[in-house]
């Protein structure tokens, strides 16, 4: 059964240390999600994705309903046992997918960026659900809140989170706040449809939406404080800028009844966790650390860096890397680290060889895991700042 | 040091039980040697490699001298250290890959197929070696059996091959001799070589090329049994069909000086290892394992398919795998099939996540070792037909 349980409050901010119980063990928070999109993280067998420190992982509903279908997963005993995870698992809604997939482009429209032309399958929006088209057989789709929530239901997840539209960036005032009233409507019926289903044992989180604007935000969360939900999702459009979803974020967190459980919905830069961390988000999820690493990206400390970068990542195609044997980070317990050069997964990049991806992904989990284990460890003593220096500064 | 030792010799063949002894461990004979042909298992973690019972190793020469090239595994501190084995390993001389690319087919031609119309990179062909054209970046490289052996000392196997023209099958019989008189005399200069730079820490294995004539397979096994090498490895044109192969290793193998140890270059269907077995070879190698694996195909005992082919491999793209929820062989205990469905891995094939690839190749890997394990423990009672009957007759 489902459980949070704040363990200490900080003095300096919002930021909290807490406990998340589920049917299939505990997490500590503040905590990493680490995205299983299609019931994988990609190029990982699931022991190495456990090894280095995962918690929890999240899975798609959007691309789970459409391959292999829920009923075959149901079927296969659950998401659980099908992908072989025994850990607690997190499922969203669908909602984001089909709206972000459904504009043309994944999160692009959600970011604000120009609406991408691409083939859109987002057919018609209307009080009963959004209907799309499969992107494996071209087969109509409805998706409601109920459908997602069966769907939900047969995955199997210990989290889960109600149907709501994923407000876009480009539309007005109006169409949030309408959009916004939809989704709690949407709610409410994810939330009737789970306990006329469900056991008890899944946990539904109401997704907070409101754009940019601060009283549709506050709006949002006084609908969600005052529902039968055992915690939050802060989603759509968050700002064009990382100044403004930080805003955003902050402000919506404040509003939130904060003895329950609050996660941000596809949110995990580093910078971007130590700034949610002080608002008291309790878990972050992002496909991030897992999408660059197919790209050769490896997350480090800033002062790893071996350009002049101000980020949070290097770069092993850069030909620096042709004959440095040494691990990716010197100080790094991954499994990666304590068996394979820098020089030899920049060999790996330079052939094509897919391995690349699975080694540095590992290290990437890994860290993302010891990155919020440092934050929890500086929580007990207020001291965050202390392991954002180490972390963000040169 | 390099040492075979035959520890049983069989009644009913040719067959013999034996062991390889290398400065990184010992390999029990028959025994397959799988492909790390860019100094990686495709897909996979060195562990599970290991994981999976295997005793040797394969890289390629060719395509490691142009990425990274050998210079930096050499600084690296050779080929163990640099991907992370610490088991036997084993180097082709990079004649296989010149020859067969250079020819516009990958092993099309040396099988005896149509020529294949591509881009072909081999560009001349002397006494003094092969010159050629880097698929990399272009860059003319002449590869001689010095250089072959320079390369292979760098990279550091335990067991390295001696540099040879890899004989096409659409040369008629006079090519075929003299391509083998060359690669006679491109042997005697790879062991003067490697007798130069190395410690003799390194074995020479020396080719045996002739293509489908006795006589020229019998000169270059006279030539071969009377060189100071420390053992053979049957290599070039084997014939077009199983039968005419079949002949060739036999015949070929029965002119070796049988003392001493035997590797069939390049084969290692199901069928064609209990042929090889029963000619006194020692160890196989083909990439079919894991390339097949990567195409949705795991290897089986013909009693364990669902459907009527006559193959040794279960293709898990099939329709009737969507919702079979039982491991891809039942009796296998391998990392896949202890904790993945069929059904699962068909999902993973569907949804083309490369986790299906990595995670056959695992059962592939695994089933392999464990059929030369069968084989193994069938020639201490000269039992061999019932390991057969078992895994090739339904």
């Amino acid at each position: 059964m489902f459980k949070f349980e704040i363990r200490q409050k900080c003095e300096k901010s919002a930021a909290r240390l807490g406990t998340v119980y589920t049917d299939h063990g505990k997490i500590e928070t503040p905590g990493f999600i680490f995205c299983a999109t299609k019931a994988n993280i990609k190029g990982l067998t699931i022991d190495k994705v456990k090894e280095a420190g995962t918690q929890i992982i999240l899975s798609n509903t959007y691309h789970l309903m459409l391959q292999p279908g829920s009923e075959i997963i149901k079927e296969a005993g659950g998401l659980h046992q099908f992908m072989g995870w025994d850990g607690p698992m997190f499922t969203d809604s669908g909602g984001f997918q089909i709206f972000s997939l459904g504009y043309g482009s994944i999160d692009a429209e959600i970011k604000g960026a120009q609406l991408l032309k691409g083939k859109k399958t987002m057919l018609a929006l209307s009080e009963a659900g959004a209907k799309f088209r499969s992107y494996i057989d071209g087969k109509i789709v409805m998706l409601t809140p109920e459908l997602s929530m069966r769907i939900q239901h047969d995955l199997g997840a210990d989290i889960v989170v109600s149907f709501d539209e994923c407000t876009p960036y480009h539309v007005n005032k109006l169409y949030t706040a309408n959009s916004m009233e939809k989704s709690k409507r949407w709610a409410l019926r994810s939330l009737n449809e789970l306990k006329r289903i469900g056991d008890g044992s899944q946990a539904l989180l109401v997704v907070i939406q409101g754009g940019i604007y601060p009283d549709l935000r506050m709006e949002s969360a006084r609908f969600a404080n005052e529902g039968d939900f055992q915690g939050f999702a802060i989603g759509g459009c968050l700002g064009k800028t990382k100044s403004e979803m930080y805003d955003i974020v902050n402000l919506t967190s404040e509003m939130l009844d904060k003895t329950k459980y609050v996660h941000l919905l596809g949110i995990g830069g580093i910078e971007d966790i130590f700034n949610g961390v002080k608002c008291g988000i309790d878990t972050f999820d992002c496909v991030t650390p897992t999408r660059i690493a197919r790209h050769g990206a490896a997350i480090v400390k800033k002062r790893e860096l071996r350009d002049n970068t101000m980020k949070n990542y290097m770069n092993l195609n850069n030909a620096l890397f042709k004959n440095d044997f040494k691990p990716i980070s010197s100080s790094c317990q991954c499994y990666t680290c304590l068996n394979f050069s820098r020089a030899y997964i920049h060999h790996l990049l330079k052939a094509k060889e897919i391995l690349s991806g699975s080694l540095i992904s590992i290290h990437n989990i890994y860290t993302l895991n010891k990155l919020m284990s440092e934050i929890r460890n500086s929580l007990k003593t207020d001291s965050l700042a202390t392991v954002y220096k180490e972390w963000c500064e040169r």
